[in-house]
């Protein structure tokens, strides 16, 4: 049994994910659409043997126990089963990007995994295939599966529930600058947040106008409509953290310098510059610009009081061996 | 002809009123509750004169031309006709509170404006009149007639959308304490920002889930209990500001200072004291809290970061003479 190493970009929401309709298979209650992010990245290598005891994980060179091998355990047990086999697998993964930067890590490392693990099992699974298996994991990391930029269909039931490219990312130079701010508070993680999205009023609202936002969003990459995208991405993330914050018990990322971020977005976009602010389950924020402008901009956000630093990523590529 | 002079409170709204079904009539699509606030007020004293030539304004001893004294004339007309008269009338205002304190002042005077002008004009309304005559200069006004703890119900017509009081002053002994932040921007005004609210996606289910919040902070201030009501007043709260910033264009009032207050209010309940926050059309944060505490409340948000200056407001009264 061979083992294979494979490499999976973090994606950033731009309209989000937050609620499924089955919390097992992690099926979504509605569609989103996100951009891979070039230069960071999870590397992961998957290795299938009878000599192991049991399943191993190791994150960043320290092995990890409880919850963390268990949630990775679930995946090498689906792909066991795919293949037929019945060895147990050491996983070695690590990321390029610190954790609490700003990006989650779980789209990349679930991406990486769906793909070395299946690959390492001697399965030969295509992209949709692969965005199903990663869905399992984590949601998100369904979109980090296919190239660019990325839509993740809801789909009608499990088998159709994945992601597709809508555009290579040489098809629009979009640079994220993750504006990193002092977070002070530990947040919910993205798990029990889904679980909690039904509790607010304003869900089923969110959900019922998002075929329009998916469309809106869509259109506006394919036809490269900055202005378009700023409107609808901010719309989105706005909504998403209204469902937050009005969830039972409330979930409240948002920091004072969060807020700061926005109003400096808001006010350069006013003044001309092509800006727009989108924030995950959490506190940063992720300013989408144009490549050309990005160092500008980076650096404008970085002279913001509260912001402790910021990241850049241009439009990342497919999950792939590595 | 007499000349009257009357006296209101604002109020503070702890279910929110935004979003009219008729913006002229000023018809709510959702009823509301709010407690007067006390030591605060507006007086008025209005004269009908067939000598004067045209309606005539002064606010804080400064004649007000345009706008003010169109919305003033507005209801002006309203009590001749009622009154079946003629005459033009002067109206001289003064609030005891500064202009950018944090308290809507719109609520006080055309509640002290319905009651000065009718009885000035001859009539003499009952209670349910007179809301519904201050209903029609401002919404909120509705609230400032009737004592102490107040609901507006929506109605299903002009005739039945005014208010009531549900419990007196001395019911529940609340303190209102505003955290006055450092605005910095311009908001957009109450009126105009009623007539945005059906643009956002979230606004219908906003108002669909209305009723029940109504009954459980109607429940809380009967029952006096407070934790019912910290935790509704917060969501009601959030929930009409999630309508704001997802309006089309996008309302945020809250400024990062707000959301710190946010934080400290949450923190301060966690470790047991009786603390919550409700926020309007604005950046600041009324702190609601039981009198007893009311001190030691005010003295820990006047030392928050961001925070200007505290008032302090008790439960209120009735429109009345003065």
């Amino acid at each position: 049994m061979a083992s294979f190493t494979s490499l999976a970009h973090p994606n950033i929401a731009m309209i989000k994910y937050w609620g499924n309709r089955d919390n097992t298979l992690r099926l979504p209650v509605n569609g989103s659409i996100s951009m891979n992010l070039d230069g960071l990245f999870t590397r992961t290598t998957v290795n299938f043997s009878a000599s192991f005891p049991a399943h191993k994980l190791t994150l960043n060179k320290r092995q990890i126990l409880g919850p963390g091998l268990e949630r990775v355990s679930y995946i090498l047990n689906i792909v066991r089963e795919m293949a037929g086999i019945k060895e147990n697998a050491e996983v070695t993964t690590e990321n390029n990007f610190p954790a609490g930067a700003g990006i989650a890590s779980s789209a990349a490392a679930f991406a990486a995994l769906a793909l070395a693990s299946s690959q390492a099992a001697g399965l030969n699974l295509k992209q949709d295939q692969l965005s199903r298996l990663a869905r399992r994991g984590s949601g998100s990391a369904s979109r980090s599966i296919p190239s660019g930029f990325v839509e993740w269909k809801m789909g009608q039931a499990e088998e159709d529930s994945y992601a597709i490219s809508i555009a290579p990312p040489e098809h629009w130079d979009l640079t994220d600058c993750v504006a990193v701010v002092n977070a002070g508070h530990k947040k919910t993680g993205s798990t029990e947040g889904h679980a909690l999205a039904g509790t607010s009023p304003l869900q089923n609202a969110r959900v019922q106008d998002t075929a329009r936002r998916l469309d809106i969003c869509r259109q506006a990459i394919l036809q490269k409509d900055f202005d378009a995208l700023a409107h609808i991405i901010e719309l989105d993330s706005d909504i998403m953290h209204s469902v937050m914050m009005t969830s039972n018990p409330p979930l409240m990322y948002w920091q004072p310098a969060t807020l700061r971020v926005f109003q400096a977005v808001r006010e350069w976009r006013a003044s001309g510059l092509p800006v727009a602010y989108t924030v995950d389950a959490g506190a940063n924020v992720h300013v989408i610009t144009l490549r050309e402008q990005s160092k500008m901009i980076s650096k404008k956000l970085n002279e913001l009081p509260g912001v402790k630093n910021v990241l850049t990523a241009n439009v990342g590529g497919a999950a792939r061996a590595a």
